[in-house]
């Protein structure tokens, strides 16, 4: 049986808005224009969304915060070291295959928003993100280190995301992943010395 | 003798609109509201920046590229711990004192922008800014992992600046300088003890 329109179409408009976050920022992002790439009736944009462009912004930030979380938290089970490796991996594929033209729509409303929901909601996405990495460093680092980890991995992607988007070339990506990855193998490296 | 008019007026412009940028974003950034704010006639700013928006906001990213600049030349110049705490504490005395409701006008045009040539000032800004910290560490570090260090410096103070305006709260920043600080430490007494 296929899905309900009903559930499938909210979850589509909210992944289209992604989309346009991602590529052309807050202001671009229309709800008439995301309904266009999406396939979607206007009418049933607004009839999903009744809120209008801040309740489909939020739902954007919410579906990436998922879909980016459920990707963390499979890859921080495959250990701490390979984890983040292998998060950094899936982000820098993906700023490779957009020729470094995207950013990250989390991101994107962090800066540009003024809207207190949506700042809220990009804020419980940076949130969960650094949690799942803080929970995976957890098992092997000390908790204030594992936080402060977190916060510098998720922090130094984010503003390495930026750099790429304004350069349009992968090298500050590049930096901070062999850094990153370093730096991580030297603090656990340590500890188990110690 | 006062500065004459002609050399004055456009820098306030472009400090407004820097300012407007922090603040509310590139959308929000409005030719009109920037001359309301900087005390300036509407005429006049289309007299400095005929080309309108676009160069009026790069003229604002150039404006806070060359102030950070100048602060962060100081700051290296004390040597490459102090230097880099005494440019961490400056970004962070400005985040505290806005209640983190503020941003970078470079990162906002990063993120949302999509015109060629106002990511390209912003690209050439982080260049700066990353090369001016480099040549900072150059003197105590390798220079690969100088440009890694100053690289990973920049997109964590950028990634951790938009984290505090989404949760209005400076813990994230917090967590950047300590990690940043000990990272830093740390690779200068091994190569010392090299």
């Amino acid at each position: 049986m296929p899905r309900p329109v009903s559930e499938e179409t909210p979850r589509q408009l909210a992944a289209g808005a992604a989309d346009m976050l991602r590529h052309s920022g807050l202001a671009a992002t229309t709800i008439r224009d995301v309904a266009k790439r999406s396939g979607a009736p206007l009418g049933s944009t607004y009839h999903y969304f009744p809120g209008g462009k801040d309740q489909l912004v939020t739902a954007a930030v919410r579906h990436t915060g998922d879909t980016i979380a459920e990707g963390l938290r499979f890859a921080m089970s495959q250990g701490p070291v390979a984890g983040v490796r292998l998060f950094l991996q899936g982000w820098r594929a993906a700023l490779v295959a957009s020729d470094c033209q995207v950013g990250c729509p989390v991101l994107v409303v962090a800066v540009e928003s003024t809207s207190d929901e949506l700042l809220r909601t990009a804020a419980d996405v940076f949130g969960t993100w650094r949690s799942v990495i803080a929970d995976g460093l957890r098992e092997h680092l000390p908790a204030e280190l594992a936080e402060q980890q977190a916060t510098v991995i998720l922090a130094a992607v984010e503003g390495a995301t930026a750099m790429c988007r304004a350069q349009r070339d992968i090298a500050p990506f590049d930096h901070i992943v062999d850094y990153i990855a370093a730096a991580l193998e030297d603090s656990l490296s340590r500890l188990a010395g110690s």
